[in-house]
């Protein structure tokens, strides 16, 4: 299935997308949240799209995605897992993944503009393959930890490097800002995708090929991020894991190219959809 | 007033303190979550109590805290934010505030366990004044910051050293871990304490005081913070910012104390009330 959220920011219902077609199941089902993951609701909406067969409204034409999943307890971060990434960002590949938090409250829609913050110069994409937590794990074995998915979505892992890297600390206050976590358009379950670590991801921005790899290269690939991540950390249902991005990010060119009002970025995942975003100027 | 959420974990009820004695005010407020803080939930709580003088059921003796707010948005932590630990974990005091991000998972109740993570061995305490936000703050001014704060809690930023420090990457990893973030035992509200910027907090670990410091020695206060912060990304009600711990935790004696099974941990805050954590191992 493909699960999208579709409406105003903050309203948003929850949909499925059947033949390139984007149905509205907001008669029967609440949202795409923590109960829903953790109540087998994936399976109650197999069986609604069953029973349902051609009977499902349309969603008007037009209408706003919103992220596919509703805001989630949390959203984790896996730095660095491309070594090509790795190594244009001047470092060494990590030995172990390296993780952080990005705040919840930067999850926007697939299309949602990419606000550039006040005083922001260094404004970077980041196209990553997103997990989707199915159920609660806790210290799981990695042979054991794809029952634990839900399923995929297409996200930008937008950055401030300046935020991230010039201002002390972690790398948190770069990564957390609001609209720098575009995802969707639509979360594919896990049955929908053959080999989640065989995957191209590609980026554009203003029409020109950014980033082009694979989730082949991966340096850990998604079982061993899930079991690693689940021994420092409860995931809950609904949860997002990002897991990387490949090489080509503004920051590996020389010089650095960074966003600015006006730029378009647009990417896309093999089976995940493609997304893309205009980049805005803050204003109050 | 003073905030409190009581019953198992998971399905606490919101209530408040008054003489020092806890009522249940479940039958007139549903949580104490974004929407309560959003939807001027405090107001209105101030007048229930008034309508409700003498009428409201006491919470039974005995019952569990919950942590005094429903799991935020996110949980935000200033680090290194007085000189004295500063020079105690080794690095030069920051020039401006260091942000890392707490996993929202880690919330718990003031007096339930610690639970050190399987493998660990450097379980610490950080012994933090909380500010919970009361409404949704994006790039305020220093002078207006205060306008956007609900109230206060007591917060022991629990930290694993070995994953915060030596497991690559930034600090997120030792700072969310479940139990880490026990908060209460009650929110007082802004208008409880006279000057946020000069209490006195303190921890023992078994009896045998390690912490002491008073908030005066902030390196930056409260409303600069808050302002400082909410130019990274939007602050929503009922998030938390901890502001940081004074000198005496586990990392800076030599050597260094960390915490084991049975170890019991008390701090407070002048006007937070205490609150008494003992640890567990993990256990499946």
């Amino acid at each position: 299935m493909k699960l999208i959220r579709f409406g105003e920011p903050g309203k948003e219902k929850p949909g499925v997308i059947i033949n390139e077609i984007q149905y509205d199941v907001s008669a029967f089902v609440q949202d795409y949240n923590e109960a829903f993951f953790e109540n087998d609701g994936l399976m109650a909406l197999s069986a609604v799209i069953k029973e349902q067969d051609g009977k499902l409204p349309q969603v008007a034409a037009g209408t706003r995605l919103g992220a596919p999943v509703a805001r989630p307890s949390k959203i984790l971060c896996i730095g660095l897992n491309y070594a090509d990434h790795a190594r244009e960002t001047g470092v060494t590949p990590p030995t172990e993944p390296v993780l952080f938090v990005k705040s919840s409250t930067a999850l926007v829609g697939p299309d949602d503009n990419i606000v550039i913050p006040r005083d922001s110069v260094k404004t970077d994409w980041e196209v990553e393959l997103a997990v989707i937590i199915g159920k609660k794990a806790s210290y799981v074995e990695e042979a054991d930890a794809m029952n634990y998915v839900a399923g995929y979505a297409l996200h930008n892992d937008v950055s401030e490097r300046e935020f991230q890297l010039e201002r002390g600390g972690t790398w948190d206050k770069g990564k957390g800002c609001d609209t720098f976590a575009p995802v969707g358009p639509f979360m594919a379950t896990k049955d929908e995708i053959a080999d989640v670590n065989n995957l191209r991801l590609w980026l554009n921005v203003n029409g020109q090929k950014m980033q082009d790899g694979n989730t082949s290269n991966f340096i850990f690939n998604i079982p061993f991020v899930i079991a690693y991540v689940s021994k420092f950390m409860t995931l809950l249902p609904g949860d997002i894991i990002s897991t990387g991005t490949p090489a080509g990010v503004g920051l590996g060119f020389s010089p650095q190219i960074y966003l600015k009002p006006g730029d378009v970025v647009e990417l896309g995942i093999d089976g995940l959809g493609t997304s893309k975003q205009t980049c805005v100027a803050w204003s109050k």
